[in-house]
């Protein structure tokens, strides 16, 4: 299983759009297989030449772990040392701040994962939510509902 | 000047109908601005995991050298050292082969490149002509006419 | 939008100039383009060997992230979890210290970043701006008035 | 013994000069001292991102290895499987084409190099001799006479 190019494009256009309605600063949105390579990408004028490399490694490292966001918050606020080596292993493709969302179908089989960096963490992990829920697919961020 | 992502993704999305009507191999197609960062990319369904890094590659080492793909196979063929250099340099993200070309105002200034993977490199490229033209663009791959 | 070398080679003359006035130690500065690639570069008599890179690093850095060096320092303080991935994934060409001021024209439009290291930092980014101002150009650095 | 600032600013500027004089693609020029470290660095308007990387590639692997652009050359005829593992150690940074100069006072002795690229290796090497020559200094390039 894994996401359709369609699908990720979908999630790319809607979480942009999201940011632009909501005024959020300029965005960059990826969408990344279960394998973590690359399915679509979009950065809108204005974001950073590094904002590609942080929107896929903020998909990549929850797949690379296979844990949300705030497990892997919580697991850096038990080890930074844990953190620290893990990061470095993955050449920085780990992040701990919310914005990097596993997107799973409606049986719960994973499909691959969404970064978005840009603005406020949060908001940016909104992006995502709203770029997945437009292709009709679930979000797991690992926040209690 | 910069491409915008609007037209960068015009180009990938006509760069890769391109593909699926003429029955490429699926494609992977990533648009960037002068200074090498990724603006919009799409991998096909069926494109390999690595092909993004290619896309990107292709589009990357035109750029940063300021030569167009056949520019680069040429100074190859006179200096395989110096290519091997370079690639190394520039981590791998340098091609000889076609499929990475320069994007242009119709004033001839330079907005970016696009680098497209898959197919035969000559099938890459006319992807990637077909893209810049439905963006209403003007390519450069150094072929002669 | 682009600096051009003579605006960067006024930048760097301007800024050694000033630490010299100033009596700060050997300073190094770097001028980039808004893809992060160099466009000049000083390094006074004295100064040590890595500042090159620094100096390169401390522009380099608020390109990549669009966040000065205020903003990347607040983030830092945010989650040293982010600070750390982020570092890694640029090579550590991130800084989160004064020195790194984005230049801009009379519009706003972005042309590029200056670094300045060798001395305290708010020396350093007192140099840059002293650079950037010889050159009749607009500078950036997150300082509240 | 080491280059001073403005001994390096001189071969810069000259260096350029020379290369619009001739017509020459747009060059950029890195002055490093002899740790391989740099002192000045000029980009003309149009150079590609990646020149300033091999322009310091140039003169870092004469530095190197302490031996000429054409002493490498005729060790990566020899042996190219020398030439590719140095090159690797070296991340790219010895290129077996000229361009990369030795600077050294009346005495014979080692200042720094300088590295020259963006037009045909003979141009930039002629660039690199008149920006040499106008600091009052003596090349060296391992041409015979």
């Amino acid at each position: 299983m894994t996401i359709t190019l369609e699908q990720a494009q979908t999630i790319v256009r809607a979480a942009l759009e999201h940011g632009t309605e909501q005024g959020f600063n300029p965005l960059t949105v990826a969408v990344l297989d279960p394998g973590g390579a690359l399915v679509a990408l979009g950065r809108q004028d204005g974001s950073g030449h590094l904002r590609p490399d942080i929107a896929v490694a903020k998909a990549w490292g929850v797949l690379g772990l296979g844990m949300t966001n705030r497990a892997i918050a919580a697991r850096a606020a038990d080890s930074p040392e844990f953190f620290t080596s893990v990061a470095t292993l993955a050449g920085g493709r780990i992040l701990s701040v919310p914005g990097g969302v596993f997107i799973r179908d409606g049986e719960g089989r994973l499909l691959g994962a969404v970064g978005v960096t840009g603005d406020l963490s949060l908001n940016d992990e909104a992006a995502a939510l709203a770029g997945i829920a437009a292709a009709g697919l679930v979000a797991e961020t690992g926040a209690e509902d």
